[in-house]
């Protein structure tokens, strides 16, 4: 059978061949040989919680049973957690699928939606496969633009925008009441999906309280960050009840699967441990702000388990990428102007810093300006 | 705000709320006391490869990594277990998160696609979900009907068919060559889900030859039954690559996770013990089907983990489950009739199938007939 009779729909039909990352996996087998440091995905290099550990070991001696669709205990701890109702809450693998059920659920084919140049590019990606259009507001001053986004939102009657506080690539943030202010004047038909992934490594005062009560506003959270459990693919929203009604009328209800629900659920209730990586991960960030000031360069203040290092042009930058991943460093960095004068460093574990610092030095002398 | 001013788009606000499947843990809920017997879902209960379960303990201490989006050792694994290039592979989290791609990938909103009536209802509700129109073929003889569900496909010039075989929920097969006869006489720009969940429970010619050269099939395995990974969410398809070039395009890239992947690869590798799960399962079919004799029904062959009971009607059917659960004992039924004159009892261990044999007999005389 011809290829061209696949009865694809129009927008997949139109749709480029593309991913929103290609995988470190992937980039070690084009250059047939491993990494000695992963700090380019921003994944966590202190582990899980000796209790996520212990339930997810537990968890799969019944691997055989389907996990609860409606996680109902995790939600429910959740709730608590977070002080709202276990209708507010939804659990999907890991931020990703959630961002792409918000899409679908909200975006028409050929409607506008928001979001910043340069900011994640899953959201992008799930958009663009919906048959939405992508409006982009430049950053400014290294930060999303939050006054830019209100506008593109009123301008373009999208219904639909997107802001990670904090951000990345960039690791910058704006404080609670700026994005609240934000928040109280998008008009009532546009949804905000606020992605939270890195908030537990920001400062107090950076999340606006949660109020799901406000239709207009979903929060994303994730366990692959603090939690250390990216490999499990577990995440959640918290929202009004209509929108986690309309999610839960098109997700897919058994995809989470037992090992994270479980894992889960133990985490969040070991603070200390999560206040034990927050810590780590702030030494981690002086080590890579000390770092780039001995090399010369600036280290861009981070709220984030990741640094991004201004290192003066984006060629400069994929230059000095090829090197490190030649060196056997992964790291990533912004894809597009001015941010892409940055490479995106994650906080390692000590050795991994020691690895990065030596080789980044090495590098930079290789590299020219 | 006001909940009717959410952003929903068209399809998702004329849904109405609903799930594919209650799960048991819901049903406990509701009944404050769990099963003692959870022989409804289809699960395995016979494990999961020892090779399997060390390489997924082996996983968890890299929780923090995310999983390979390309599953490339896994990929290159099935590759070559079905004799198919590794761009014919596309894995998911099951076969549901994959049915849900593929109805996105071909059904444009308002187009007819094919089922049987009373087949697998997260099918559907992927079809409803993404708006498309559903035609239900009814069963013939307790077997999806092949030429009925053709016919259907022409008459309609339907994108999308799905058939189950072996099948759901009846445990009915058709043979290998009945299947490619259907698949050869497809209109060229229609594509055949062909659901094989069960394939490794059927008798030997069940399946017809893969061939991924046919733009018009795309085949669905998964490690949820023989494998006993139901909980893990690891499901896989084959076809022709523009086939899975086109689910490329669109689906969660990152939404595998890392100790599914790694226990899948495992299990793949472990024939001796998919062959001694597929005996004890049929040494359990034929348990139900003697349990049967004795209390004067009939048990309906079945290539599956599980076994159709005929218990007379879809009302009787009814009563027997509630009786059964309010016993600590979960069995499910079909959704319609005729197929909902069964209940549907998935073969458990000895000890469940002894639970199930004693309240299954006990509760037929309270049930009248």
């Amino acid at each position: 059978m011809a290829e061209n009779s696949v009865p694809f729909t129009d927008i997949v039909r139109g749709l480029p061949a593309s991913v929103p990352f290609v995988g470190p996996e992937a980039i070690e087998r084009a250059r047939g040989k491993s990494f000695r440091a992963r700090i380019g995905a921003n994944e966590s290099a202190f582990g899980v919680s000796p209790r996520a550990a212990s339930a997810m070991e537990f968890a799969l001696g019944r691997l055989s049973w389907y996990a609860d669709p409606e996680a109902h205990d995790l939600r429910e701890a959740l709730a608590a957690h977070h002080g709202v109702e276990m209708a507010a809450v939804c659990i999907g693998a890991g931020i990703d699928e959630l961002l792409g059920v918000v899409v679908r659920m909200t975006v028409e084919p050929g409607r506008p939606v928001v979001t910043s140049l340069g900011a994640y590019p899953t959201f992008n990606y799930h958009v663009t496969g919906y048959g939405g259009r992508l409006e982009t507001v430049p950053y400014k001053n290294d930060r999303e633009d939050l006054a830019g986004l209100l506008e593109a939102v009123h301008r373009l009657r999208a219904p639909l925008v997107f802001l990670a506080n904090p951000d990345n690539p960039m690791g910058s943030w704006h404080e609670a009441d700026a994005v609240q202010t934000l928040i109280d004047a998008l008009p009532p038909d546009c949804l905000l999906v606020l992605d939270e992934a890195y908030i537990e490594f920001a400062p107090e005062g950076t999340a606006p309280a949660i109020d799901s009560s406000d239709t207009r506003v979903l929060r994303m959270r994730t366990f692959s960050k603090a939690h250390g459990m990216a490999g499990a693919r577990i995440g959640y929203c918290i929202g009004h009840p209509s929108l986690i009604g309309g999610l839960n009328k098109i997700r897919n209800h058994f995809g989470v699967n037992r090992v994270a629900q479980a894992g889960a659920l133990a985490s969040l209730g070991d603070g200390d441990f999560i206040a034990g990586v927050i810590a780590e991960v702030e030494a981690g960030r002086r080590d890579y702000a000390a770092l780039a000031e001995r090399l010369g360069l600036a280290a861009l203040p981070s709220a984030t388990n990741f640094v991004a290092i201004d290192v003066g042009s984006g060629e400069r930058a994929r230059a000095i990428l090829e090197a490190l991943a030649e060196d056997g460093v992964f790291v990533r960095m912004p894809a597009v102007a001015p941010l892409d004068r940055c490479i995106r460093v994650t906080v390692g574990t000590a050795e991994e810093r020691a690895i990065f610092a030596e080789a980044f030095a090495q590098v930079l002398e290789r590299v020219p300006n």
